[in-house]
């Protein structure tokens, strides 16, 4: 193996352990949330450090390796790898903001048994998981699957912010608890946006395709 | 002049008319709220396919050009370009975000004059500029004087959430509209988020320093 595909290779480890680092995250600030577990909320603001390092590590060893890429299709999987690791680097930001409201929910009683917001939780987890293996492992049809979830995890977005806003308006007691949820439901969508990101870089990669802004995106 | 320095000068183009559109979206998307112009929102919502197929255009030819960078300063200032590219696609977005908000929102007796949300608008608005200048002018003391000014856009969009908070809780009919304007103020927060991570680009290109993520951001 030359010294060059070796490289690639960590690049490619490098953007995964980064994209485990994001997902758990996310994960763990929505334990944070439904366990009501104050302690790990405050970890998951404290480790967002760590992302944060791997994405100046990603762009350190891209910027590296694109001086000795011999081929376009090497180009475009390298800087692909930097958008990528730019859209883990938010998801581990909206984790934070997620376990941030998490601390300000665990203050007071809890509204209502979380159902909606952990299964968006599920869906995003699902897309970027989706997005990342099919972007390292090549496979544009995996990542074409992942488009049209986005919808879905917009829809659940829209009916709780309907769902809350009502609630508000009939208990203005729950006004700040709705509020903190209403922002806990747009992290989970924008993280959402964040593995479509992914799966429309692996498209474009892999078929050459550039399916960003087009209809696909409606489906 | 070479062709391949003819070809950077069009890329430094391409990325200055698309900051300069998407300032626009900004700029016409507040016009729309002030002056309660539905035309114009719906417009700004229209014209969200000219930015989306800027980031398309930077894309193809920054691959392009890095096929041919002689230098590592270039491929950095190349990259760079493609993830400013990413930010002022989503102030686009953010623009069409604040477009629709308008729009529900003229729809109802407005519940009183807009002055916080202009001059938010119009630090992110300078913040954006001077992020840009400093980038393609080679100014990162300017890129410097950026990053401070988020933190004063944090602490509006944070006092203007506690003051619609408090408003809502006191009259609960004004509830829609206020959620209304706390995610205008949300989106022109992001907006400042953006102008940094430009900034933040610029200081890293031309002083080899980065500062993402260090504590510069917390001056």
């Amino acid at each position: 193996m030359t010294h060059y595909s070796e490289e690639m290779n960590r690049l490619k480890e490098t953007i995964l352990a980064m994209a485990s680092h994001a997902e758990s995250a996310v994960a763990r600030a929505m334990r944070a949330l439904v366990e009501r577990d104050d302690a790990l909320a405050l970890k998951v603001e404290a480790d967002d450090t760590i992302i944060d390092q791997f994405e100046i590590e990603v762009d350190d060893l891209s910027i590296h390796l694109l001086t000795k890429a011999p081929l376009a299709t090497d180009l475009r999987f390298i800087t692909a790898v930097m958008k990528i690791s730019q859209n883990l680097e938010r998801v581990g930001d909206e984790g934070c903001s997620i376990a941030r409201r998490a601390h300000d929910l665990n203050a007071e009683p809890q509204l209502k048994p979380y159902i909606d917001l952990p299964r968006m939780a599920q869906m995003a987890h699902g897309m970027l998981h989706d997005a990342l293996t099919a972007f390292i492992e090549g496979k544009p049809e995996l990542a074409l699957t992942v488009i049209p979830r986005d919808k879905e995890v917009d829809a659940l977005n829209r009916q709780l912010h309907r769902e809350l806003s009502s609630f508000m308006v009939e208990n203005p007691a729950t006004i700040t608890r709705c509020l903190h949820l209403m922002v806990i439901s747009k992290c989970l969508e924008r993280i959402a946006d964040h593995a479509t990101n992914i799966a429309e870089d692996a498209v474009y990669l892999y078929e050459a395709k550039d399916i960003r802004h087009s209809a696909q995106k409606n489906q």
